[in-house]
């Protein structure tokens, strides 16, 4: 089994696709860079829902549903915005198919729609429109909303999960009374994104504020998490974008405030989609398959008896699995007696099953189980009394383990450069992220994105003010910023 | 606040109107058919997406997602399937925008696609495709998988939950060797409705199973559970569809079975969706506002500081929020100093909070707090000591009350009828199910649907053999059926 994928350091990106694919986590479809989440990726989607949606809320936000399509003219009202979108939009122009002479169905031609209809590629002019009725005062703000949904935009090169032309994701859209709180809640929301990535996805991030080129069409400011894959590629994992006036503006939303003068809403927009299953699968997985953090595990522990189930053998499971279940594990009992164990071993470890515990006659008599986690691929044989508290501290220990060998990993990636050759030579040579100094202007970032296929990922937040010069134009520099080549 | 509510007995149908928008629930949109659900409708959806998720898990199924867009050859290709869909199809026909030279953005003209894309009304078509892939021998069945998604049925006439363009639904579409174990899973998922609606809803419905005219586009046995109003018309709640090896045809689905030899898969499906929304509306809600059964309540109590808040209060308020919060109720403090008390009360009164504490400092004093329930308005002093436990059990007792009530209402509106002009009568003048002998043939069901109005709503499955004569043709008979005017 584990010989079906291709290793990482012969091809990463086969080995991505055959991670997707042996792991069934995702499938193409017949439909152009759509695909189909199988249960082992939607699995992990719902724990990713489960948890963002209990931090949205516990920062105040509710969640709430708005139309899937979007009045053509709506996405010309923001100037930025439909430069933006307007090339990857699939259109709806039709309400109707009628029997075709020729067999089947066609469009019926009486059924075109008087102004097409746009399948959202984002929901801020579809939402700004509707808070033109939500808001009439200053009482009536902050509004905390979010949205879980499916968005369509039409890309050209597509890869499962990375960039699909229909991907899920939430999106948050806030509206405040003043500039500041709008900040604080971008701020806050990319806080949230980045303890999200850290504590349950594992994956370390950088928090960071993108460039002027690289920012959300009809954003004032883009913040961003930037991780680091394995082969050294950069994946931009979620964005919080202050909009400042600007949707307001377009779609005319005034505030009565509190000196009873007519005022332009603040926003935030943020969003977070199944992208992230990509960058899941690339920060932790192996040549063996999955490797999945055990909070996004559905199932983080399977028991399998060998060589095969007997009464004896049964029981002692279900006792270890209850006792499990009793500390919040997620069990499962693999007592299927069609596959042999060396065979489901592997299926196990293709999937990602975080910890799998094998039970024999031997070790029964013994009073003891084997123990394997997924990580490390480490083997012990503990006792069976206390096996659920074990169990329970290794669930931990294999997230932070995760953690931290992401973590180091990212960490040696991170290159200060001074020169010209330097940059060139850790792109192409070490990959990670590149700190170098940059002359703030959007020509300057081209031009290396052109030499390079470099992009500015993000000025850290915790850059440093030091003067510099650029690394391509020797012009004076403030900060550095991160390059890297990214997906 | 109340008063802007238009009462039942005035028009029932502007009063539904009236409680969708008063109590923020849904709001329409500016693209044709297509709603806004607000917060407050939102919350109540997830509690209901939350509990059937769990009885779904609880049967054994999985959550996966499926694309979108199906492309118009697939619709065709299982002949009732498409007869019943084409007329109500949004197509998407183009990829790109660009700019208009008149301004804005048009559609691109050479971004046509070469197959039209239908927005999915329903998943069979793109999932059977699928499972072509997934099936290959009977070790791979039974395939139980769920999605919860938006769909997009262009319906002509258009009211908020009840019936809109666009709606959110869970469809279950699940695989299996025998028509046995299909038929099964059909009614194991009928039950499954049945016990969400009366159990979480507070919703009597009666199961039975559909007409041939009234079946599923698709299905060879459509089952239902449906519901009575409080204006006397039926609503169709849930379905399970049986259907037979149609789709498996339609897509080539064969799977090998026990004795090696190619079969034909056996399909099932099921759905409910945001209607149930409205349903439940129309069941518990009165002329003060909206009445929600205390589990899908997303908050079950408030707590109001009377008449303005104080530090004394205010502690005592919080006590007794932690003291229900630590049994599992969802709890709110209004301590907001803007709005007068009696606003507060008619506030939530017409967003159907099912509990209200109004808390002042003669109360306090008095060691006691003032209770009021929403569905029979009653209020109760009741004392501070012990009042979660109380108050759980108020909840409890809301909830049964809410369910014995519009069971009452509906077992009084089942008028067993022998004459056509019983029928004729009562389907005026009464309202609700009638149980009347039918011939069987389609012809006369719509005869009776032109004269009357009234559908078969269905055949009850606990419907008992006995001889009779048809309503309309006199024609023998062997069960009742009921029918009804339906929304």
């Amino acid at each position: 089994m584990a010989k079906e994928i291709t290793p990482r350091s012969e091809d990463y990106s086969q080995w991505y696709l055959d991670i997707v694919r042996k792991a069934r986590l995702a499938d193409n479809s017949p439909v152009r860079g759509c695909m189909v989440i199988r249960p082992n990726g939607y699995g992990i989607w719902e724990r990713m829902q489960g948890q963002l949606d209990t931090m949205f809320k516990e920062t105040g936000h509710v969640n709430a549903y708005f139309p899937l399509f979007i009045p053509k003219s709506f996405l010309s009202k923001e100037a930025a915005h439909v430069e933006g979108f307007a090339k990857e939009c699939a259109v709806v122009t039709h309400y109707r198919l009628k029997a075709d002479p020729n067999g089947g169905v066609m469009v019926d031609p009486d059924a075109k729609l008087e102004e097409e209809l746009i399948v959202r590629p984002t929901s801020e002019t579809i939402i700004w429109n509707t808070y033109r009725d939500w808001i009439k005062s200053y009482r009536d703000l902050p509004l905390l909303i979010n949205q879980w949904a499916n968005v369509v935009r039409w890309e050209m090169r597509t890869r499962p999960f990375l960039r699909t032309a229909e991907f899920l994701w939430q999106e948050g859209h806030t509206a405040h009374a003043t500039s500041d709180e709008a900040i604080a809640e971008t701020r806050q929301m990319l806080d949230v994104y980045a303890q999200f990535a850290e504590e349950y996805m594992a994956m370390p991030v950088i928090k960071g504020v993108k460039t002027v080129n690289e920012r959300f069409a009809g954003a004032v400011d883009t913040y961003c998490i930037e991780a680091l894959m394995q082969d050294g590629k950069a994946l931009q994992a979620g964005t919080s974008h202050f909009l400042g006036q600007n949707f307001a503006r377009a779609f005319e939303v005034f505030f009565l405030n509190k000196e009873n003068k007519q005022e332009l809403v603040w926003a935030t927009s943020w969003g977070l989609s199944t992208r992230m299953i990509g960058g899941l699968i690339m920060t932790h997985s192996d040549d063996e398959g999955l490797v999945v953090p055990p909070r996004l595990a559905p199932v983080q522990v399977v028991i399998i008896p060998i060589p095969k189930p007997s009464p004896e053998l049964d029981e002692a499971a279900a006792k270890i699995a209850a006792a499990l279940k009793a500390k919040g594990v997620r069990v499962k009992i693999d007592n299927d007696d069609q596959n042999r164990p060396g065979f489901k071993f592997a299926e196990y470890e293709m999937i990602g099953i975080p910890v799998r515990l094998g039970l024999g006659m031997r070790d029964l008599a013994a009073g003891q189980v084997e123990v394997a986690r997924r990580d490390t691929k480490e083997k012990t044989n503990v006792p069976l009394e206390g096996i659920a508290e074990y169990v329970s501290h290794l669930l931990d220990e294999i997230q932070q383990n995760l953690f931290d060998r992401a973590k180091a990993y990212r960490d040696a990636h991170i290159t200060r450069v001074e020169t010209w050759a330097e940059l060139e030579d850790v792109l192409e040579n070490k990959g990670g992220f590149v700190s170098a100094h940059w002359d703030g202007t959007t020509e300057t970032e081209l031009e290396i994105k052109e030499k390079t296929k470099a992009t500015i990922r993000c000025i850290p937040l915790d850059a440093v003010e030091e003067d510099g010069a650029c690394i391509l134009t020797g012009k004076p520099s403030e900060r550095r910023v991160l390059f890297a080549r990214a997906y």
